[in-house]
């Protein structure tokens, strides 16, 4: 399997670039190759795509659903009751079509939390893309709650379903007020010994740390430190209620960030100190969350809002410069992942997408990644590919029609069984 | 000249729309009436078209040029000198351009402040969009360049230049720290005897305030309210540094409101209170500002931000409901400037778009007005109509190659000026 683009734009120069077995094998001027698929680069530059970094992929299905409410009638009144409805066809639906608007924004890989993995993963390995996908370990402090994850967790990981390696499958506690301390340190040996990532929703919001304060008697992230569950293979999302020391702490273990901006703001959760962790080293990505809280899954949108974002929490125009944010958004969330991915450069994994240079918010073209990160939105990708494998072209998607009928009727009998 | 939309979604109804003449002549099921276009509507559903309220829209020519940096180093070492070099031809191409964007975006209508106002007009009267048009006035307190604006001012209001009544002409005052005191009472005089608009920049840096309590001993709305400037036919924009005594002498002068929320983000220039403004019933448009400050002019785009922003502002989710935010986007700008549209109703001037149901990220559509604020952006857009022509249809804008073409030519020849 594989690709030639012909004469493509690659930091400011025209070059071939030639895909082999999910790599990029020889880029350069005027390749002499021969390639199971030829394309044309013209009038496109080629970049990483996106790695999503944290998202609720299935909740697609709840877009525009409940908006503008505050947290508790949102999720209890709204979210949750739609969700309990959920079956795994649901779900496997739901995925699709968070697929198919991710192939189409040009993210290629997205880490999910959610509820029956199987259908998630099935959905994600007939689609192309790659996911590390973790089911949401809740157990509400009821020991027999921990008890049942943790014995459905031991048989998933010992004998996983059998997908694409495309397909990652890693752990997922809600968070410190859903997991029972025992529960997390569970979690912590298992992904130990079983070499698990690990992402949780940490230190979100206010009353996340001030309730955490009143019972653990010390902040979200202390708590996680202190049972020994922070290191390199946790990725935390949100983590907006930290303060220095905090973030030195995390610098210290090595964990991952999940940055979610829209969904910060739009429950108006709080303000993410991006200068503080991107100075002090830590790799943070950028994930859009679930389209309940956001409500579309565009890095390129989600770029941008990054980027302002950061500005206002410094007070500086300054913050957020968009080459920091690109490479959160492409190398970073590759590199917490452990994929080889996020750069066009040979050796690399092939997951890139071309731009549509003659797109409007592409015009002019002074900067390029200022374009991706401030002008433009998903539809200026006009292609996409994963593990060199080419997931859209020109915009069409093989079978997307399909996937929105499916996903209109899905949604029809779910209201009708609420 | 008349249009018929067969079968398309107005509020949840299936229904035809029949615009004759620049208006909705008959809105209904299964219309019996002829038209000299008839176009489908079938999954689409007919909204109002943006109203993009504050922009300068050769600015596009800019798009990109320089991010990320302090005010000043940005303007003096950057803009400027590019906008220096301007000439009327390039910013009626870098007009054109812009009003590519906004047509393929679904706006039909910008309030614009620049120079060179009548390649503004010719470019705007060309592409079948509607502006309100002003040239900036910046006379840094030398009285010799107050008479020669005032001059200027005289010679183009008394003969303007001929062209579509979709143009209407407006005063532009640049700002209170760039216009004197004489030539802002001249301005509010000519505008009262002309019957103008008037738009300008207000309250926008806490420099800017801090700076008129030092040289004018008060605060910057309150030193327009003392020479009598505010009235129903200004409309501010910006407007961030003002207190609540301020927003009520905003509310009684029946002033109003511009606001550019990711202009306001990106040179972090303060927080807008959305809730006190609208609460206190002032009419509240959305602008997108210029491209050097934002950096495209997609108001879908800009409604999702400005209601993450309103939310922030107030630290609630319950702000900037998508409801009010697409009213400002819409209705709003129409009424600010007089113009009887942002609406879909019989009787009123058709400048509407039409939707893609069939988008991703339109998909489900629990909440039509949900999607477009928070999930959609610009290309969810398949038609556009201003004035009851169809200036957009299937996505394709008749010339749009060569604009693109041309505006990239245009902007070499403007670096190789520098």
């Amino acid at each position: 399997m594989s690709i030639l683009i012909k004469e493509v734009f690659l930091n400011k120069e025209i070059v071939d670039v030639y895909i082999e077995n999910g790599v990029f094998k020889k880029i350069g001027k005027s390749l002499n190759v021969e390639a199971d698929q030829v394309i044309s680069g013209k009038d496109r530059a080629i970049i990483p795509s996106f790695f999503n970094v944290h998202t609720h992929a299935a909740m697609t299905l709840l877009r525009g659903y409940a908006d503008d409410m505050d947290l508790h009638t949102w999720l209890n009144n709204h979210i949750w009751p739609f969700e309990r409805k959920l079956t795994p066809d649901d779900v496997y639906i739901g995925t699709k079509l968070a697929c198919l608007e991710m192939i189409k924004t040009g993210t290629t890989f997205f880490c999910d939390m959610y509820w029956h993995v199987e259908a998630i993963a099935q959905a994600v390995d007939e689609m192309g893309i790659r996911a590390a996908i973790s089911s949401a370990y809740v157990d509400f402090e009821d020991p027999k709650k921990g008890e049942y994850f943790q014995k459905k967790n031991r048989e998933f990981f010992y004998s996983p379903p059998k997908v694409s390696s495309r397909v990652m499958f890693i752990m997922g506690p809600h968070a410190i007020y859903t997991v029972s301390k025992a529960s997390l340190e569970w979690i912590r040996d298992f992904a130990q010994d079983m070499g698990l990532f690990v992402n949780i929703h940490v230190a979100e919001t206010k009353k996340e740390m001030e309730d955490c304060k009143k019972i653990r008697g010390t902040t979200p992230v202390k708590y996680l430190d202190d049972i020994g569950f922070l290191n390199e293979r946790c990725i935390l999302a949100h983590v907006i209620w930290v303060d220095e020391e905090e973030i030195e702490i995390l610098k210290n273990r090595n964990v991952k960030i999940a940055h979610v901006p829209t969904s910060n703001m739009k429950l108006a959760s709080g303000s993410f100190k991006f200068d503080e962790f991107i100075n002090k080293g830590l790799i943070v990505g950028i994930g859009t969350d679930g389209c309940a809280s956001n409500n579309n899954l565009d890095m390129l949108e989600e770029m941008k809002i990054a980027a302002l974002r950061a500005k206002m929490a410094s007070n500086s125009p300054t913050s957020g410069k968009s080459d920091d944010i690109f490479r959160c958004a492409t190398k970073n969330g590759a590199t917490i992942f452990g994929i080889d991915a996020g750069e066009i450069k040979e050796g690399k994994v092939a997951d890139c997408v071309l731009i549509d240079l003659n797109h409007p918010q592409m015009v002019p073209c002074h900067n390029l990644i200022s374009n991706l990160v401030y002008a433009a939105n998903g539809d200026v990708v006009t292609t996409t590919i994963c593990n060199g494998k080419i997931l859209m072209h020109n915009r069409y998607v093989e079978g997307e029609e399909e996937i929105i009928k499916t996903a209109k009727k899905q949604v029809k009998s779910i209201l009708d069984r609420l």
